[in-house]
């Protein structure tokens, strides 16, 4: 697994009766060669804009997961999260693309129309088909229908595209709105990843107190997770998420929660 | 877990690393008397309708059900899928009610509303709430949100009773021109189990093969389940279900029937 990872991921993998073992990521995403000598059997990552940090997983990489896969007769698991929200330039092709019979691709409408759905979907390795899908019926017969119809029918007459599109340049204003008050309130930030997602993850200099400042924040009704959320040890860092900001609101929340880093 | 069982239910037990243990279903219902000398340390009932023969928990034994689960420190699992649709008197109450510290009670919208839903609930002892609610968020983080507020919204506005009231002689029609059918066409087969549900258990003299009046039946687009589709051994038995059908056209379904029983 990805270190740091996507919390959730990680509890999942626990119950499951698996053990994780934590991979390092740099800003070029899972650091492979570590993966490599791991010993472990599956990899579960974040390719296209790894959770948390926002990094992506540099082409060299994405090749070196592929051939450890096939070398270690593996399997990659490829959460493909937030994928469809690439700002400059086009989204990157999935793993999956890349070896079929090796990555187990999840998909989610989460990002893209709202959790509330419940919605996703895998492409799994033709030989995995039937246990997963015994595995689905067996756990909960199949998800609800309905969703799944209207779904299928936003899709098809195109909506989904025109939503997309339509929500890339509003959370691409939003992200920008955001990036630019950080410089602007607090030039000693350093905003990390890459433009894409719905969250931006800002490494403050050291010696702030993430927790301490995540709870001012909190009382000043401005709310986020911090890298220590996530069981990651590194420099103090907020995940600031502006999905669900108004781009006008954002100027004099990044200024009230620069003076709360300052008075922190 | 009662013997005849739903078979869903044994998978799943199976599937979670439990060991079935089957017990007798007789006229009045699991025979708690051999659950008792069984061993087992949790017992899964269809009290009200039992699934699939259609009997009802007998009174006496609801209270030795409980009393077994006291003594034992034991779990009831109470599967109360369809104990809505009653027609020839009220509604049993749930055992859930007899005992909320022994009883783990799951209800369904599957009968009543539609089972593409995918809403069901449960009512669990309280030192049992925490983990479950892990466990139900580690397997889907949660139920489609959509469906749980239009079916709160239809409970609060009394649409659901009226719905039930008004389905409930729906299907009493239905369950008694079946009935009636059945006496008419097929007078040696016997009807068993309670005025309720939305399947009738029909026993047809020794000598016939359930299997094969099943296939034959199913050639001329007459579809039911047979007993040994429940795994359990009895005299030839068809489950004739009557949810979705049109009440006129019950009698001729049932003509056919007898001649494909006869024939085979």
């Amino acid at each position: 697994m990805e270190d740091p990872c996507f919390v959730y991921h990680r509890h999942i993998v626990r119950h499951a009766g698996l053990e994780p073992v934590p991979v390092p990521v740099d800003d070029g995403g899972m650091r492979i060669d570590i993966l490599a000598r791991s010993g472990a059997d599956v990899a579960l990552v974040t390719p296209a804009h790894q959770s948390p940090t926002g990094v992506v997983l540099a082409p060299e990489r994405r090749t070196a997961l592929v051939a450890w896969a096939e070398e270690h007769d593996a399997i990659v698991i490829e959460d493909d999260y937030d994928a469809e929200h690439r700002y400059d330039r086009d989204p990157v092709g999935a793993l999956q693309g890349l070896a079929p019979e090796r990555v187990v691709y999840g998909g989610t409408a989460s990002k893209t129309l709202a959790p509330a759905l419940r919605l996703g979907w895998l492409v799994v390795p033709q030989r995995m088909v039937e246990s997963i899908r015994r595995e689905k019926y067996l756990a909960d017969q199949g998800t609800a229908r309905i969703e799944q119809h209207a779904f299928a029918d936003f899709i098809a007459r195109g909506e989904l595209d025109r939503h997309l599109r339509r929500m890339r340049s509003r959370y691409r204003a939003r992200r920008d709105a955001l990036v630019t008050a950080l410089e602007r309130e607090l030039p000693e930030a350093r905003v990390k990843g890459i433009a894409a997602g719905l969250h931006v993850t800002v490494e403050l200099p050291p010696g702030h107190d993430e927790q301490a400042i995540k709870a001012a924040a909190h009382q000043a009704s401005i709310r986020f997770s911090v890298l220590g959320d996530y069981d990651a040890s590194g420099p103090p860092t907020l995940m600031l998420g502006y999905g669900a900001l108004a781009e006008a609101a954002i100027g004099a929340g990044v200024r009230e929660l620069a003076r709360i880093v300052r008075e922190t």
